[in-house]
């Protein structure tokens, strides 16, 4: 679990990608894959989101790897996949970033380093398997996410 | 690092997700968050090849983050996003697998399994930062990926 190095590299990555090597990619695989980690991500939300609040039968073996799958999506850098251009396109489908996300890094980089805290927190609960720590961690997550999209995703 | 969990998981959740909590998503959605979490491990096998294999600069935090997303990713529980009547359909857009896929239930967990390990030991060497180790195991992965390409995928 990287919290701070995964919360830096992202504004650092967003920032100042020429030297990445995921800088490699363009914009439309850069849109692609950051639409792709968001997704994946939100299934397995949605998994743990079934065990821990809507009452399906818990199985700590899931949403362990369900929690520890959003961490790692969230550690991996994906600032590098916002890169300078990416502000429009189409990778799996027309990006909804609103432009503000470009021309507030700073903020960029604070909300995504809440979220990679949030989020390693909920894999750290979820190793432990206490259904009331889980709740709380996910409820976390979730407003990180949240904090994002009302700011800088379109609807 | 759950290998034989992830590989066994595979196999029973794609024979029998009626009681998985992933099973309530849409088979369109299902389609989807697979071809998300393949996506999101290419972008992340495409990193670590620029910096084992294609000599740009290596940077171990980079190269264990991504290696630790297609563990993560690996382990999250792909089968169940394989239900009856997703041989055919689009989620980000149109399937590629070919119905052998679902004919072959225990071949395929037996590749997903090894494709479990692989990336599993991908993860591990990552962490130790032995670049030739890497290489190795990164190579490993690969042909596990392109195993099952080769029978269950389209062109």
């Amino acid at each position: 679990m990287k919290k701070i190095i995964a919360g830096a590299a992202f504004g650092i990555a967003a920032l100042s990608i020429a030297t990445s090597a995921a800088a490699q990619v363009s914009v439309e695989d850069a849109i692609k894959f950051r639409q792709a980690g968001y997704a994946f991500m939100s299934w397995n939300m949605g998994k743990i989101k079934a065990q821990v609040i809507d009452g399906q039968p818990y199985n700590q073996d899931q949403v362990a790897a369900a929690a520890n799958a959003i961490a790692a999506i969230a550690n991996s850098g994906m600032g590098a996949l916002y890169p300078a251009g990416s502000d429009t396109g189409t990778g799996f489908r027309a990006t909804k970033v609103k432009p503000e996300f470009f021309q507030n890094m700073p903020d960029v980089g604070q909300l995504a380093g809440s979220f990679n805290t949030a989020a390693n927190e909920l894999a750290a609960a979820a190793a432990t398997g206490d259904q009331g720590a889980i709740r709380a961690a996910f409820g976390k997550v979730g407003e990180t996410c949240k904090a994002c999209h009302d700011k800088y995703r379109a609807k």
